[in-house]
């Protein structure tokens, strides 16, 4: 029996998809039984370390449901730092839209573990749904914002920024699920759902020693803000207009923190109250390091990786009177 | 000399990623030959086949210049038919974040060609290097817009829809470049730089015969607009508010073409004039095909796998007053 060309060719091409998941298939087996003793082990921790953090957020306790799924179709090595990409959700009409593009892009970061965190009662089915079917090495959890801290008619004057008790509460799974005396390498950056991140910055932020930092489009009224860097390579101070004297004037976008950081300084949190508008990140960073600790990144300062982009709220203005749509369709 | 166990486990990943590129390499190379012959064919057989469409659009002619680069770093399959993705693209403070969010989405999809056409007098910088870095397969266009057609002081009420001579070029492209004698198996797409889409997107439109059609969100004033779908899976209307006796009353993100059909019926193409408002896509598509052809994708149209997203324009309010940020900092 005799193949022609193109047969020929379209066994080569089964090889080599066979090859592919072969390897991947290898890969998350070698990796498997280290990551499962790593969160054993930080079971068994307890919560001693972040007292202060639980205390300050108590409201959060109650509220929480966790749920953590190993998949890892993307490629896991040992070797390198995980990426703990922090991302606060809320509903609304966009949802879905934003969360599918944003696992568009992390799709493609190797070592990297999503918490994806509701302001919601519970964790909806839909985005339960949506994480099932990412094959993203995720972890779902929630907690609901109080009625009397958020500002539903007013969303862009909230008295505290949306996402703060959903961005602590991931710190805390972080410090209850991760054994600080073990090996495990790891850095922790706040993704909205919304921003747009050109891949190089998982990159950029991967070898994070305490803090590092770099330029975010479209904030504060201007192109973008950054740190400003002097000629031995250290971060100065802060180019923006407003309030330049802030302890950290950088957008929440714009820096990722060492994971042992994190765990050795229990009680750096985002703080609820009595914090001024621009001041939520300083609250975090605070607690955490100095200026003179912070690590320039993205060419020291100079390109842009990450955008503050906003999407559009839509126009339903034909919905609901004539009950047009069908509600049995998720959007 | 001995190894121990962590020294082993990089030398097998780094095997592992070794093979993955090879697999890369072997299949670029299997399908090289195969293109470059396509494409000088389609150079020999020159404008005879569009005449109509290129006697309408003749602003098109002269503003033009190509480029073409094979790189292909996803896989690539002989067997599979390639998606001709279609993308107008138009300078603003947000044009490189939404090219760059598209990208991380295209990065997924195999056999993928890029066409993006700048609405422009030149190609530009920003973009030219933008595509460079992709590592996808893409054709880079410009065509401007003349300033009688449209409207920059009301980007909403333009007098025919943005893109419009864009994706004329980009179809005007294929037929010059792909002999329709070929065995090239073809879809040709119309991607916005700001809508969202699931990767499934992609897989649904691979097979379209003539042209398959889907539900598309945030359309119309609804939570979406849809075909309407018979108990024999056949198209027999459309879900839609605004105008639905339409001939297509289908968003530009909602259907997808077969590449022969483009090739077979060269008088199709957008109308630049005596278009009503809603009509664009119809003045294609009734050039194409009747109803009965029309192929319902995304589970017989009860699926969501595309939003007609759209991004809220930055307000860069402290910017150029005091010429804060660096103009050199490509944003």
């Amino acid at each position: 029996m005799k193949y022609n060309t193109k047969q020929k060719s379209i066994c080569k091409l089964y090889f080599v998809i066979f090859l592919h998941k072969f390897a991947y298939a290898y890969i998350a087996l070698l990796c498997k039984n280290d990551n499962r003793t790593g969160a054993s082990k930080a079971h068994q921790r307890g919560f001693s370390l972040h007292e202060s953090c639980v205390t300050m957020n108590k409201r959060i306790t109650k509220a929480t449901q966790m749920k953590y799924v190993h998949q890892r179709p993307p490629p896991w090595s040992d070797t390198l730092p995980t990426l703990h990409v922090i991302t606060p959700t809320y509903g609304r009409p966009v949802q879905k839209a934003e969360l599918t593009r944003l696992t568009n892009t992390l799709l493609h970061v190797p070592n990297l573990h999503w918490l994806v965190v509701e302001d919601s009662v519970q964790r909806t089915a839909l985005v339960s749904r949506l994480l099932e079917n990412t094959g993203l090495n995720y972890t779902h959890l929630n907690v609901e914002t109080p009625e009397n801290l958020k500002t539903q008619k007013k969303p862009r004057n909230v008295r505290f920024p949306r996402g703060t008790m959903q961005r602590n509460l991931a710190l805390r799974w972080l410090r209850e699920h991760i054994n600080p005396n073990s090996s495990h390498k790891g850095v922790v950056y706040f993704a909205d759902d919304d921003n747009t991140y050109n891949l190089e910055l998982f990159e950029e932020m991967r070898w994070t020693r305490k803090v590092s930092v770099w330029p975010v489009a479209f904030i504060g009224g201007l192109r973008y803000e950054s740190p400003k860097i002097n000629s031995q390579g250290k971060v100065f101070g802060w180019k923006t207009v407003f309030d330049p004297r802030r302890p950290f004037a950088i957008d929440m976008a714009g820096f990722a923190v060492n994971l042992q950081l994190i765990l050795s300084k229990p009680q750096a949190c985002f703080k609820l109250k009595g914090v001024k508008g621009g001041y939520q990140e300083s609250s975090l960073l605070q607690g955490l390091v100095t200026l003179s600790d912070l690590e320039p990144k993205a060419a020291n300062c100079t390109k842009i990786l990450v955008w503050h982009t906003r999407t559009e709220r839509p126009l339903l203005v034909n919905e609901g009177k004539k009950g047009f749509t069908s509600g049995s369709m998720e959007v």
